[in-house]
């Protein structure tokens, strides 16, 4: 039997065992879900056991990493695979069509959250490399897990735990999925993913919740200083205005330019999926440009005063936002976060105190474009999907790529499996089943393609 | 006995009852507490009654209002009271240091949901006329009383039953205590009062909330943008960039901003109050003309995104916030909500979706300055307190002294006897006893010399 038949036959129970992952409620942001994180982690742990891995979960400050391995010879290549267990925060809760920790198979798909980002994902690799021991006894590479628990809170304790295990994490290459396909019909590999720079903003006015009429127009109100100071981050050509923000960026190369215009991509058809009545952005630059290439400002969320139904007349003791920056490679997160709040506190009326919590970032990241990895993960992609890949870049940030590079000296390969209406970070996330399908079978097609290149 | 005696005497049993009053939980904005706001206002009426008033319950289609009516005489003049038995709801019930309803006398306070708005105020009158009536066995004047459950719900039945009832309302002058006094040593007559127009905008972007990774920097964000449209309704002088919004306002006369300037206000104090490191508002204006005499643009709350702990890298499919404009006597509520939506549908980038919510406004209301009517509460306050009272205005609103003048074609006297930190609409709402017992002998001068006007 080949590792693509045991797939086929194994099917029903890939599937039970995928529902079983989708369904703990791993939500690292969100205190009350420890246990549920953790839960997950003792779960994803035995998974990778019973599989014939050897397995540890190694503790952090924050949520554990669950470390597994196979290891086969040392004359064989060693992949560093990596995914995370943990989830984004599921709200708002009424509207998903059904719970988000109760699984649901659908119109072709599997909803859940976490579905394609990353548990789903990561699973492609479990069950492929699965397929190759159960039909093989062995596996022609040596392979390592790295599952973290935290990505979707900046991956704040991973660099400490890569700098501390550098000798466990040892490896020739990485494997990450946890991008998406290009389109429908379209596979890809990734060469580039944006970095990120996470911040809060806090304004603070009277020392109460005031009448709006006593009151109003004697003081500074948070709420409306607050828009004041966001609005003054960008300029009316959609660049973001604080200074020195584009200082270290250097100019894309033509090649790549040229690359994305060769795509099928369709701004008609990307607006239409969005429902919005215009594409909008940075002057002078394309939609994939404008998510690739170029970095960003925007506001994910804001919280002031009254929210509930009809109306309370106050002016609001304080307004809040919080701002994620994307950036390319060549900026520098904590510098940005630094520009952004030395310009808010030039333009903060005097009249409010402010407040700007930087949160951990991540840099942006290329890969190389060529070399005989990318053309195994090509080659791998091509048996899974039937289909040559294209190569395209992320808007996202994955801050663990830059930290294999940086800490660990070691390229990644990002081979993605997602859709780009598969909901990730919205309600109702779904990962298509012949995604997942195709998924697992290049991950049962991987392992051969990599041995190659060192064999 | 006087009058005075009277209330010097049955100070204890005054007491014990205001805090049954008190105790009612009559939130009229909850459903939950229907059957409260009925109770309060059978209480009310079996307390009038007791002292010698015509009583009747006046279903509305929401809460009943409470009338009563003591005639003596067709050549006395008829002075109708307004006062309302309903209350803001009491949330967040942990910020109260003892239960918003159960009253606890503490500091030379009365603390209890009501207590100066407008139950404790409505009280003084009572018991005024009560001592009166008890000392005397008459009253100098016709006395009407029209007590609402409605007043924190925008008086939504109110005007309806006015128009109704306009011969059972039909008086000389309307006497309303909902108000406040300058500060804890000067007692005051209000002279006009804010207007209001509530407004909600709701800004749409995407059909869901999308990663901010993978989409941002393509589309206009809705948090960004309500932000820049919310930023552009004041200029840099602190005026509401609206276009037109000052239009129909007449320039206030010079001795009204000449009587504000001899009152004892301390913008040092006032700052300290509010815990501000600075004020500010409307270039060329002081802050009791900004607050009294300027019409504001508040926002009153923002809701957008992802407002729960850590973050979340969206970008949200919507924004909204509410907003309340307190006007001027010149303004028209609706004219104005009108060039709020005209000029916030200029500015929409196209990008996005907006829909404003207009909500009932009321507009702002001057009531004379001079004449015996105001005379006569003048020297009324000042047997009640000891001190001639100063003239002042307000900068919250209540629409029903507007429908006074429109609709029964009254002026009223606004005689507030509350303080600015008596936490109105906050948690540990309070009434200064000093000030419900001088409130009380007001009440019981103040028939004497309105008296006098058509005597």
């Amino acid at each position: 039997m080949t590792a693509f038949e045991y797939l086929k036959k194994t099917e029903k129970q890939r599937t039970d065992e995928l529902l079983q992952f989708l369904s703990f409620a791993s939500v690292s942001a969100q205190s009350k879900h420890n246990k549920d994180v953790a839960a997950c982690a003792d779960w994803l742990k035995a998974h990778l056991t019973r599989i014939g891995f050897k397995t540890e979960l190694y503790p952090t400050k924050g949520h554990s990493v669950v470390f597994a391995e196979y290891f086969v010879d040392k004359k064989l290549p060693t992949v560093l695979y990596y995914g995370h267990y943990d989830v984004q925060p599921p709200e708002p809760l009424d509207l998903w069509k059904t719970p988000p920790f109760k699984p649901d198979i659908r119109d072709g798909y599997f909803y859940a959250r976490g579905a394609t980002d990353d548990k789903g994902q990561t699973f492609t690799h479990i069950k492929g490399l699965e397929a190759i021991i159960k039909t093989t006894g062995t596996l022609p590479i040596n392979v390592k897990f790295m599952i973290e628990g935290e990505e979707e809170i900046a991956s704040a304790n991973l660099p400490a735990f890569m700098k501390k295990n550098k000798k466990l994490l040892n490896a020739d290459i990485c494997v990450v999925s946890d991008t998406a396909q290009f389109n429908k019909t379209t596979p890809a590999v990734t060469f580039g993913l944006r970095g990120i720079s996470p911040a809060e903003l806090f304004v603070y006015g009277p020392n109460r919740d005031v009448h709006s009429g006593s009151f109003g127009g004697s003081i500074t109100n948070p709420a409306n200083a607050l828009c004041q100071m966001v609005a003054q981050l960008h300029d009316k050509n959609g660049k973001v205005a604080i200074p020195g923000f584009y200082k270290d960026i250097k100019p894309a190369p033509k090649w790549e330019r040229k690359q994305f215009k060769k795509l099928p991509h369709s701004d008609a058809k990307y607006q239409k999926s969005l429902g919005v009545p215009a594409l909008a952005g940075e002057k002078g630059f394309s939609t994939l440009e404008r998510i690739w290439i170029r970095p960003t400002l925007d506001v994910n969320g804001i919280t002031s005063g009254y929210q509930g139904e009809g109306s309370k007349t106050i002016i609001p003791a304080y307004a809040s936002c919080k701002i994620t920056m994307r950036l390319v490679p060549d900026m520098d997160p904590d510098d940005v976060a630094n520009k952004l709040e030395k310009f808010l506190k030039k333009i903060a009326p005097k009249s409010v105190r402010i407040k700007l919590n930087k949160f951990h970032g991540g840099k942006g990241v290329n890969v190389p474009t060529d070399g005989p990895w990318l053309e195994a993960a090509a080659s791998a992609i091509k048996a899974g999907f039937g289909k040559t890949p294209v190569f395209m870049k992320e808007g996202g940030s994955i801050p663990v790529v830059t930290d294999f590079k940086d800490l660990l000296g070691l390229d990644t390969l990002l081979i993605g499996f997602a859709q780009h209406d598969d909901n990730i970070h919205s309600p109702n996330e779904r990962f298509r089943i012949v995604d997942f399908e195709k998924g697992c079978k290049t991950g049962a097609a991987l392992p051969t393609e990599l041995s190659k290149v060192k064999a």
